[in-house]
């Protein structure tokens, strides 16, 4: 059967993947109270349509730090996408850069970013692309994987400020998947060699006094703009602001460090209220549906990022499969935006939505 | 079983039907979370009767655009009649009309507007129809439609204002039912020929930039009172209202064209504070039960509309069924006002209603 | 095995009955919303208890239009009770005065109102006994009726007030029990012969138009208290006191006539503050555990009365049965209120319970 | 399998324990209301994690009445763990005081207070104790127990005041499980000799008139600091602190006393409010992960005790099962800390929780 839906690809991707890679996916933290919430909350936010705009055609692009993309939808960074499809990474930002879209590389890529970029500005020559970072309690070495990414071409650094520590991945530890399987290893944690070269690669370890100290030395590590990545407390958005990010990632890590923690949907609200349209806001988690995108641009995200749902794709046709997620998600955003007379994402306003109840919740 | 509830109905109507033809009738767009809500809302909303009021006999006959209807409910303009029973519209038409009721007639008819009207007037002389309009990016083509649903008697023009794209139907793309099947066609939407005679049909187009501008082409086009379907949002409501329409009808469409949009119900009480009693707000979707259509009088609606219910009467038992149906719900309203002290339906007022905690986030 | 628990009851009374009759007293109007909420809504309802207060014995008596009744629950009007048991209405009003309570007489008993009221005074001398009446259009049999209670030595008359006309019970109408079986008749509708003997029954017929107006009548056709049953608005409430009736019964007829009317705990506190302590306020409807009548007094009630766990003790055990059904309820309210820190009813008062969010919607 | 999670160790400690034991330990009063609220609550409650704090070596170490514990969790008074496993009351308690944390040994221990202090501190020769009390209506027995209590070294008294009588425990009832099995007998509820030796075990009575005045003689009967456990009430809260309490524990018996009692966690807010700092308050009931150890402690707890994962713990592999039960929920805490921005249990504050709807039902 032809997907028609994000969720086609779920299903497909489940039975296609090995179950213990599917669950590396799709699992989460301790209960996964968080993982079920990121998706369930967008049924409870109500869109109130507005009628009679007149709005033909619609305008889905966005400027995101200097970069025109086609749509508010990017790919957040996910992990080891040579477990999904031999495509894997390069697959991956080829479909993302053909869409017009922006890749942000994750460290864990199993594909060196070189040739990630690479692939992706084979299929289109202006592609961009963000390079993920778990910064490492070594800062050389931290350093070294910055210029790599520079390198590259990446042009920004998106620092994940959610994981200190290593959640509780229950799912992996009864699984025992515990590393990468076979001859897979995790590219751009290669040891910088004297030579220039890159060496075996070293375990991705965690900073677990990551503090706002470490964003100042990262000032001084490179000159692209940074962005975090898991900001969650408006209070932590207000000062990501004050320290001069260049935008940040409303997310709960796809609710695989910390569990219970709200929806991200249910947290943007008083982050963009915190914000106040001073940097762009990105939301990742639960994006299923061109509506849930129009609600996080209601709410006031700047753009969308799609974690598993591009897992799923590729997992389900490779570099093909990615193009579909997005031209789906791309096609529902527009008919959504139609159906709620916004001529351009601009338009996508407040008053689109109704508040669920929890959202006064979000009042810290 | 002698079906007791409009619910038979239903049952009885899945049952005889062909699975894609009962799916084009009871899906929506996407996950169909407004399908779902629009009947479930209504166990939220509690009844609180007045008692000792002698409402002996119950008075529930309504004015709606000059016409009397015999009770607050008429029929939703629903397609395809044809496909559900052999009856089609002409059945439909003449239990509407037996019943006091008036029917919106559906631009996507199998049966031509004037058999449709002719056939309500043969069961009932004093039969009102008002004839339901995509309009059509040929205003040309438009106006002779138009000019068609007047000639056969249609006092009013319900413009739909929800679908300047269509929405995603996700059962009817699995099934591979995207068209009308064999020999039926939408019989309004023929060609106008110069012989005053109608040729072969066109498709039902969108006009996607359909605005106010449209209204006010409408005022040239024809001197039948405009209503506007698809209203959602009180700010559209008050426009409309602004704008000079005759009546509004507050629908998502069945749920068929944007999900997550609330149940209608629920939209209902911000609307009718907009519109404040300027001019008549019919409701659709989600009627299933007597007290249903009271708690929708008592939010402030003059009338309901009933879609889905109507086709299940006519797949059940053809005209009969339709009647059947109309007569259940007259009489299940007509108790519940008995029990609620109602002696009239302008007696059903907001006091016997119990808001649902969802009420207050319908103020936007 | 033993019976624990009023449920217990419930289960083996489905056992022993006939379907239909087991649905003629489980079932209620429509889609029987309310009878489900009746129940469900205490468990929304938190107790917080009080503690360290000494309430080593604890006075659940309560006086009650000056009967003194040996805890605050009573047996509420119900029909029919020779279909649960032989014992029929006889043994429940033994059981009811051994327990030192009052039983107020359905106008439907399958049981003479003398007979009941011999059968209760036999095994408590100090019995009490209201009498249920549904006002006939025939206001001369009416009078009959009254002075035959009267006569019987009923003490006050409980008007119901809910049912000018008679709610739709689908089940029953599937079931086509619509009529008492074999030669049960409503002892108590037998019209009153010139002989002072009573002739046939009589239908039991629901008066359309009752009003205020009916109430005045009362006062002239009795000198009995009148208390007025299926209150369930404040205003009516006020209105009740404001005419003179002795008591309020807050009762949505156990869900039997109107559907989607809140959960009468859910009512309560609206309809205490309207009354303010004027009157008594009974309340029935979902009763099943002693928390729920510690609940029912803290927002307010008098007393709670009990419908269908008299029907399943009675169908399950006869006289036994419903002994048995108010001996449990009686020890489980007993130890509710000492494990809430009250020696007596009084006590039990609002800072006990934690209202549910739904509480703020009855304030209408 | 190896257990990863608490509710592993409740799954093995189910298929390791005959029926009926297991229904004592799992069981509640009534219909389990407060048993399942207990755990559920906490889901509803999100947590929004501050970053960039680093935290990297957290301090989960507290001082409770001057005990130093490893960290905020401790062993909840549980009756009769030789019914879990042979290891009984001394393999929990070697358990408890190897983790560094505290016990609060139950008065319905299956093996006398001094071989289980011994016990623990075989294991932790710094291992403190509190005594779990049902204060007798024999004052001179309670008196000797408590002395008995002493002697054994136990540094606190743990007064349950939520036992006025006993719960309604419906389980128990049903399986005919009403006394221990075997030669088992409540150790430290003999009688005591004139020899100074034990003689035989007397039933646990409750005092009914439990009060205030039950405090003050505490006083005269002990120096230990006095402890009450099972306050819920804001007000009982203040009462106790005004007496001079030394801690509460807030506690609703794990659902066994009163049914329908709110989730502790959703009662501690305003405990917390009413004691304002002034005494320690300890939390039990329903804690199975770390993160329910912090946002109790966000709520306002200086700790929490664990009741039936102890039991767990014990039923699935004695000793050892209690030690990993404790290691897992220290690591998960720990985890949820450094994940939040924690140094330490003091930095574990209000902003971290987002309150569920229910939190201001709690303001009484």
């Amino acid at each position: 059967m032809t997907p028609l839906a994000l969720r086609d690809f779920e299903a497909e991707a489940r039975r296609r993947l090995d179950p213990a890679i599917w669950d590396y996916y799709a699992g989460g933290a301790d209960d996964e109270v968080t993982v079920r919430a990121n998706t369930s909350a967008y049924a409870r936010i109500g869109l109130v349509p507005r009628v009679l705009r007149g709005a033909f055609h619609r305008q889905l692009a966005v400027d995101v730090l200097g970069h025109r993309l086609s749509m508010p939808i990017l790919a957040a960074p996910t992990a080891f996408h040579l477990l999904a499809h031999p495509d894997g990474e390069k697959g991956s930002a080829r479909a993302v850069a053909a869409a017009g879209s922006l890749s942000i590389i994750s460290m864990a890529a199993t594909t060196a970013v070189e040739e990630i970029t690479a692939a992706g500005r084979s299929a289109n020559p202006d592609a961009a692309f963000w390079f993920q970072l778990y910064l490492q309690p070594d800062l050389a070495y931290s350093q070294a994987v910055i210029e790599r990414a520079e390198a590259a071409g990446c042009s920004a650094l998106v620092v994940t400020v959610d994981s200190p520590v290593y959640g509780n991945r229950e799912r992996d530890r009864r699984n025992g998947f515990l590393d990468l399987p076979g001859l897979l290893v995790a590219e751009n944690t290669r040891e910088p060699l004297p030579t220039g070269e890159w060496g075996n690669p070293r375990s991705i370890g965690f900073t677990g006094d990551l503090s706002w100290d470490h964003l100042a030395w990262l000032r001084t590590a490179t000159s692209l703009p940074v962005v975090l990545k898991g900001i969650t407390h408006p209070e932590d958005a207000r000062l990501a602001v004050e320290n001069g990010v260049a935008a940040i990632v409303v997310s709960n890590h796809g609710g695989r460090q910390l569990d219970t923690v709200p929806a991200t949907i249910d947290l943007l609200p008083a982050i963009a209220e915190a914000v106040d349209g001073r940097v762009p806001v990105v939301l990742d988690g639960g994006i299923r549906r061109g509506t849930d995108v129009l609600k996080a641009l209601a709410f006031g995200a700047t753009a969308v990022a799609l974690g598993r749902p591009i897992i799923w794709g590729l997992a389900a046709g490779g570099e093909q499969g990615v193009g579909d997620v997005l031209s789906i998600l791309r096609t529902e955003l527009d008919r959504a935006m139609a159906l709620c007379g916004c001529s351009s994402v601009l338009e996508v306003s407040r008053e689109l939505v109704r508040p669920a109840p929890e959202e006064s919740w979000s009042r810290l």
